[in-house]
């Protein structure tokens, strides 16, 4: 199905990034969940990252619902998502069209599009195409946020800095992270994340980093033992999140290096719930999810595109030549990618709860 | 889809622990692929891992091929491979229908399927099951061995101890693991580890570990921008395999610290082939493939099972209490995991060529 | 997914007529489902078909649940079910391999596997491939019965003699029919059925038939508007059982000739419920059940085999000749596919209710 | 996946009759098909029908392509056309949004969409969504025209006036149809059709009628046996036409009545090529092409909209009324559901082929 995802609540995107317009599709939603323009625009802002730190593309991106919406409540017929492309340069792009920028996926689309695809940007590889993810995720996240389900990531590592990791219990640490332009637990090591992206900007360069997903209140017994484990299908949304080269779940790779008697969480009883004593798991045994938060990181490559010439091909003359990328970029999209990861996140989840409890249950009537 | 994975190419996994049979019906596999007996045998004793270290439950795990294969050649009809299940004392297990074992799905299972799952040696979760992809895995390396493509995992790590990583051309690193009951490049190595997971055993703990894979021999321009990435494809089957809880392509998370100076491969020209000269990037650059190798990192939980005494509840009573885990238990799976994990990515990558090149590709008459 | 039908509830389909066994895997049924054995033997018996009216392969057809199943009840995993092949003379058809026999798969299975096909009594295609539908089928009906839901189909047509329709509430009848072999509403019309298809085998020749099909007790609110419509999701499985060449729903082609102000059913209130006062549109308007029986009509074509000899071509040789089919053949199976139909009309409905309401709710517990 | 359809080449439909846009977004095409924006605007008007035939409601249907096409030729990324809702009297239709007009989805709408459906001329359910469909539908075309293969349908019966029926090779027939508004092969007959639908119109009534399409060119081999037979799949797009009840291939439900030696069409040898001599089958045996042409019927319910004063109810109040419906109205659709029902075969179709031969067949690059 290549670009949509989810089998009951689906997501369809489309758009270059210097074509007319980009978007989303969003099938699936429960009729009757409400659609707050403030909010939508607010996910879209979040999304843009902080003016000091980011390209110097900036639009309004404003989002134009045309339909599956009525009266500001969703219908339950698909949600056509549309933000148009204001700010498209193209001239900075016009004589890269064959050759690949390292990092990038020029090269890639090629061998896949045999050179018909639009490479101005990255067309429809570009990190805009996300605009269209956020839309939709914004409906995502009311409709579990009506349900009790909050959905939130911090940076938790930047350029080398960490921030703290979240709390067992992260209820709190989500409701700071939501009005947070830059996204992160200690504010301090935020100061530090920021000059470590400007210092790069400074030396023509870019940084990666790590975000950090928290989910609270979601239900047990959501996920299937084989296949469409909760992991399998979350790591399937967020590995298309541009730059996103890993993802693991509660101690991840930090389990390889521990003794089952460490790793394991004992399990208890609290307030009359079945929960686990330490959540090293990250909410989920067997691919279903217990009842405990879920914990979810995600690596985030250095943006490719940097200011200092590199080695690459002219694919179209099989000759080896440089490269001194031009135009706009950021020098770090960790902080951006907060947004699209929530978004990811919330939309596959959307997708498991319909899938576990019926098509209405996203309306949030149930008990 | 739940048990079954993949759209032109899918496999379908049934069966628990200590029920009659268990197996797999591999759909779409071209017309045309001899199966070798002598081969599949061989991939089913790779998943059992070394005698010394492994579990006192030993079975032949003979795999009965009942349809999709005529005159030992695939017929392109769907293949059923069914093991029989003779070595099960469930007497073992009885007592612990409700009381939850840490790092297992006894709990989440109850929570989904309310007290019918068959919980005997874990079920349909246990690590038993993956015979059934073992079997299926062993058609789809043969398919992909006939177009040129090699698949091969070794332990990275195990138990704190670190393999060297696969070298930039990995094919002669690839012929060499084929052959080895315990996977690694280097052999000294694997007796340390061999060592510490005996220790862990003795202190009736176990431990964990990560794999690492490589693919080569792969055509570029597979796999889509959004959704149907290739870490998205791979990565969803790879976290079915029990206990993996992070998956990273390439360089990974250790991508987040790099600049993006170093985290970029170069292009550049070798025999006519565009090539990267590093391979940070896992031969994936957009979610489609470059023609270098793949590069995947699984990390593996330590064993859930282990002889110490546990804090855990009985969920049906709702109270707390202490649980020792009796039975046949492995102090790691990560070596047995390997032939798992090598199964996995060959039968999602027959999914994603067969989607690319069409149902025919995979008979290898193609050039 | 070729083999597999469903996306919540799905059947998987394997097996050859003279292979070793056939089978389905029926994956996404609730747990908690109890399978009466006695009613999975009765379900095959149907699908068997009468005595004197059927092919001289009579085979117990005895199925083995290895997986899904314990003591009796649906665990909610995978449920496998085996049938061997018991009665398999190859020796009938080993002329026949290049030769396409008229009305049969021969030539299109060549176009498609390239000759490795199992061509030996139909192969993958032969009708009794259909075993495996009808016993998980048998699952469906049992799970939809608990909810008061209920299929049946009866020979609508046969050889030219027409049973009568069903009436507006078609519960008795569904009662009555349950019970017969040869399922008519009018046994004497059966009577004439029945000689004319001893007539046909007499003649050395078959005849064709319609099936219709009711269901009772569906909720309204189930299907969607665009693509997986009721209509539409219940013909694509119907279409895949051997023969059926047409899918028509309540009135069907009849609507073509009527006017709008006879066509449009009108609404009324019985008993607190919204009803239809006719039934023209068969239970769905717009895609979407209404409430309303569902009223379903396949046409069978006769059965490809007949004695007669035949012009066709040994598609090996590219030329022509005459060929006379061998072996056991029936003279009709409209009255067989009658187990058939019901099978994949169950198994499609059970798929659309839990994606509608949810993976319990075939559990049978809510209301 | 609901308002999506297809795996490799994917539709996805969404708007309402009276929203801002209705639209489509086409996923999977490959890249470097031509789109003619003469040819598009041709099949929109095909789809309006002949204007004194239709609904007083005219909009230019004017189509944006937003993405997906540069240069006017397809880059193999998602292509979303977008239609613009100009004409849309919502005052006509503001008093009936719980009264159930019979025929149309009202009441089903409200049994899944809990009354947040947008009812106003139908919406997501109305005719109208088709533009979209077409719209697809002309890119598909285009792509399937340039590998020689052609989709044409006509009128084939209308008010009970029966057009004659596709010649054995209906090459030149489909030529002819092209170029025609009203698509009938005797175009005597089709005097005739317009006659009694104006009559209806007249009646303040409506009539229906069938589709005969045929598809020539095709390769053989293509569709599975089980489930994605190619008249599982096209049935399944067809349906959900709205006013299709009914879907026949070859000769359909008049195989019913016929015997084996009449209904199997016999092989031969024609210029090499191996043929079948009649085409009762409709070109397709076990599910998988022939070569020959394909033949498919749909029947065409008479347009629920009448002028008549009808019994129904309603659904808030629980109560019976009578109703008369307003607004504009097509006395037939038949005429204009034939631009939709080549759309929808043609995009089934593109589908069945790029799964079956790789995403890469369509471009029409190969032999």
């Amino acid at each position: 199905m290549k670009n949509s995802f989810g089998t009951s609540v689906a997501v369809t995107l489309f758009g270059e990034s210097h074509g007319e317009m980009i978007g989303a599709v969003l099938d699936g939603m429960a009729p009757g969940i409400p659609i707050d323009p403030a909010y939508l625009a607010h996910r879209m802002r979040l999304r843009q990252g902080a003016a000091a730190l980011s390209t110097s593309r900036r639009e309004p991106d404003a989002v134009r619902i045309v339909s599956g919406v009525r009266d500001g409540v969703t219908t339950g017929t698909p949600i056509t998502l549309l933000i148009e492309n204001t700010n498209t340069k193209s001239a900075d792009y016009g004589e890269m069209a064959t050759v690949a920028r390292p990092g990038h996926a020029d090269y890639t689309a090629f061998c896949k599009y045999h050179g018909y695809a639009d490479e101005r940007g990255g067309g429809h590889f570009s990190g805009r195409i996300t605009a269209g993810l956020v839309a939709a995720g914004a409906v995502a996240l009311t409709a579990l946020s009506r349900l009790g389900i909050r959905v939130g990531a911090h940076v938790a590592a930047c350029a080398g800095i960490t921030d703290r990791r979240f709390s067992p219990d992260p209820t709190c640490e989500l409701d700071a992270l939501a009005g947070r332009d830059f996204a992160v637990l200690d504010e301090g090591c935020g100061e530090r994340m920021k000059e470590a992206i400007l210092a790069a900007r400074e030396a023509g360069d870019s940084v990666g980093g790590i975000l950090e997903v928290a989910v609270t209140g979601l239900p047990g017994g959501v996920g299937e033992p084989w296949f469409d484990t909760v992991e399998g299908v979350l790591s399937h949304i967020l590995f298309s999140v541009p730059a996103v080269k890993g993802v693991e779940f509660g101690d991840g790779f930090a389990l390889a290096d521990m003794r089952g008697s460490e790793a394991n969480d004992p399990f208890g009883m609290e307030g009359g719930r079945v929960v686990t004593k330490t959540n090293r798991a990250g909410g989920i045994l067997g691919g279903i999810t217990s009842g405990m938060p879920l914990i979810i990181r995600c690596a985030i490559k250095p943006t490719p595109s940097i200011y200092k010439p590199q080695m690459t091909v002219d694919f179209a003359k099989g000759e080896e030549r440089e490269l001194t990328v031009r135009g706009r970029h950021d020098p770090a999209i960790v902080h951006r990618a907060r947004a699209v990861v929530e978004s990811a996140v919330a939309l596959a989840l959307c997708d498991l709860l319909a899938l576990r409890f019926g098509t209405d249950y996203l309306q949030g009537v149930q008990k």
